[in-house]
């Protein structure tokens, strides 16, 4: 990516870019660079360094949190087109929790390092009120995901899982139960045994490698 | 309230007041009241009208979400000199859900409008900025209640609870099993057996009217 195509794909974020002057956008591309992440790589930790704002290009993000004992709970998902702020957490004075960024697939962001968007909110009002902007977008996916996890039973939470991937990707599921485990916060083991009850009510058909939706109507009653 | 006193209220709200221009001041004093609630009332839900922005002045909000079947879960509680600003979310964007306020106690708060909130948010790049800078403390406040409620168990989360109470308020605790449970999303029969157990164990004395706290140091162990 040469910096006329770097400034093409980061003039998308409207709200963001508009408002730099013109000395604030080469600052800004001084500072940013691509970055390729394979599936399954840890992007962002309470561990690590605190690398910036992620504006995501391809591929898909996934943030969640931990309990010390492993357990995870999948906040949300970030796809292209979409930013990346709590990578850039310890510039962010509001937020006093950390989370875990991993990509889930072959994933390429552009890396605006905290260091700099530290900067650049410090002098430009627009920047810091992207960056508060962005958090709230943030916090309604949060907010979603605690009333899944608090209030809905599991069945209704895993026929939710179901309907929205029907409708994503088709009938065929690829994900493994373990996978669905995580994103619901949920064990193997209830996924499994959920699974199979769907089956046999007739929604879907498990074999190993996937789960077959076969009566979308029955599905939708689960909703 | 008159209008002095008013404007020496809010001008306590740096990030908001000294970025109005003298017509913006004129414009929200103009559209703010003095409200008073009684511990208990609710001040707003996905049902009613939405009442804008509280500048809360005395006493303390209680901000929880509600089940379907009526189980609550206290998301964060708002203190004099913090603001409410879910209140206000008929005019946010980014705030896709909603949630309840009661006044906890008697409690008096300066309200804005929510029209005029989202004039002013509309013409001046500091309220809005204001307005999400506020959305994420409370998405901070938020993170940290998932978390007690997802990975801590609840011997933990009680006596976390208990000890946030011994270190306010001294030994004596004054709320009721079910006020409890409310507090940390679970049932009053769950706080009540955690609790005859702490008793068991030497570190509160339980009695219809009030709980004791009897051994800090015992406490302090389960945290």
């Amino acid at each position: 990516m040469d910096e006329k195509e770097k400034i093409e794909f980061l003039s998308q974020y409207d709200d963001f870019w508009s408002h730099l002057s013109r000395e604030e956008k080469e600052y800004a591309c001084r500072n940013t660079e691509v970055v390729s992440y394979h599936p399954g790589q840890n992007i962002h930790s309470a561990d690590t360094r605190c690398i910036g704002v992620l504006f995501v290009k391809s591929g898909c993000l996934r943030v969640y949190i931990m309990s010390e004992e492993g357990k995870e709970v999948t906040l949300y998902r970030i796809s292209p087109g979409e930013v990346c702020i709590l990578s850039a957490s310890c510039v962010l004075s509001e937020i006093t929790f950390d989370v875990y960024v991993d990509a889930e697939d072959y994933s390429q962001a552009v890396v605006l390092n905290a260091y700099a968007f530290a900067k650049l909110i410090e002098n430009n009002i627009y920047v810091e009120n992207f960056s508060n902007k962005m958090k709230a977008i943030r916090f309604s996916d949060v907010m979603w995901t605690m009333q899944q996890i608090l209030f809905f039973s599991f069945d209704k939470r895993l026929a939710i899982f179901l309907y929205e991937e029907l409708i994503k990707n088709g009938p065929i599921i690829r994900y493994s139960h373990m996978e669905i485990a995580k994103y619901l916060g949920s064990a193997r083991e209830v996924v499994s045994r959920m699974l199979k009850y769907f089956e046999n009510e007739g929604i879907v058909k498990v074999s190993r490698k996937e789960i077959e939706i076969i009566d979308k109507k029955k599905l939708m009653d689960r909703l």
